[in-house]
């Protein structure tokens, strides 16, 4: 694969492995964009936010070549394999960074700690336009053909338009035939919390470990303006996300406070 | 330990495992507040983020219990941490979840890796007052006691009046002798990147390997109200945090871009 000087070069990666159905749907739809670079781990890395290998040596192999794509599989992080792609891997920085499609939504407080979103949140700390895909069905089974359509949707307004610096994309589309999806809403992150249930169990040894599981609580099921209230309702939600954390308005509230 | 109705309840932790000489400063200080239960693991995970442990049993053990405090080890993340003791180790919501003292500054995009932050942001999402506290200094000799005067000073402020939902703290704190400290700084996060430079080896298999290393860049080091600024002029930088990382201002621009 040898990128030309106008084609697009896409760097993609996902945090459901390598053999996820999602990755294979964006491989599929980014390869009409541009030349598609992809890295990903063997393994799932759910749930390892914007988590960085620093006691480990990071290995990188490539799969697989041809004229549109080179695969790349990595045993690091999604933000690591974005890391070594940018740095160690691409010979240009890329025009885009897409991730996903991910197997399960990424709304409201889940973009803390998803690694789908942490790789788009990595790619838009080097000045790159990223987005994150992610479809609200978590099984093996997932049908992506709905997704397509969006991605396509999605990159296709990036292309004539990029991002401002800071500000990264976080897309969740329902899992619903295509027929339903009632069209994109932008909205914003909803507020909620995951409500945790540890299951407690004994080992052979009779010692006790356990196991996270949890269930997702939206604080504002009325606001309507929300990511879960687009996603409840078929609608493909868009979130600008920040990579600014700062809570700007309490600044001077917190100064008040501190007398200073 | 048996927290009194009366007593408040403080739950801390940090990234860089259970005998890093941060913590124990945090331990002392905060005993000064109340009753501190303290979980953290025996290694370091520095790094880690937000991540959690979603493919592995955890474990927990408790080490030492007095009339002030109970400590336990935990084998996985900080953000793991805050969970199972939540949810499994203590009787009550504690009134605070405090983090640190980290070893090394969580100021600027830092925010997104810490494990010390991500621990404070868990307690935030808990609706829990939570403050992450960083020296700037990663040394095994780093002095913490110029420390204890501002962790005094935050949680005696914070015990007047709580945070509002959805935003905890991010202390930094100069690594310079107390008398230098020139006060607190209210302040926002800093822009900037960290410029990888990964050091490329050969295993004595003869294979290739990779160690992430990296150099922060700040983009804005005119800006006087960073906390990268307050740091480098001998502040303590505290920057209010928003668990809501939606670009609450690019929301209408995006609507006009999508014709939505």
């Amino acid at each position: 694969m040898n990128p030309g000087k106008d084609d697009k070069l896409v760097l993609i990666t996902n945090d459901d492995g390598i053999y996820a159905p999602g990755l294979r749907t964006l491989l599929e739809v980014m390869e009409e964009f541009g030349k598609v670079v992809l890295i990903s781990t063997m393994e799932s890395m759910s749930g390892m936010s914007q988590a960085l290998t620093v006691k480990t040596p990071l290995r990188v192999k490539l799969l697989e070549e041809n004229d549109n794509h080179r695969i790349y599989a990595c045993n690091g992080t999604p933000a690591d394999s974005i890391k070594l792609a940018v740095n160690q891997l691409l010979d240009r920085k890329p025009d885009w960074v897409v991730s996903g499609i991910n197997h399960g939504a990424n709304a409201s407080v889940s973009v803390l700690y998803s690694g789908t979103m942490a790789a788009a949140i990595e790619g838009c700390l080097y000045g790159i336009d990223s987005v994150g895909f992610s479809l609200n069905d978590f099984t093996r089974a997932a049908d992506f053909s709905s997704c397509r359509k969006y991605v396509r949707i999605v990159m296709g307004t990036l292309s004539s338009e990029p991002l401002p610096q800071g500000i990264c994309l976080n897309v969740n589309i329902p899992s619903v035939p295509e027929s339903e999806i009632r069209g994109i809403m932008i909205c914003r992150q909803a507020k909620g919390n995951w409500k945790e249930e540890f299951e407690k169990r004994k080992d052979p040894m009779g010692k006790t470990y356990y196991w996270l599981t949890g269930l997702f609580q939206n604080h504002e099921p009325e606001a309507c303006d929300t990511d879960e209230w687009a996603l409840s309702n078929n609608y493909v939600s868009v979130v600008p996300v920040s990579v600014d954390m700062t809570a700007h308005w309490y600044i001077n509230k917190l100064k008040e406070k501190f007398n200073t």
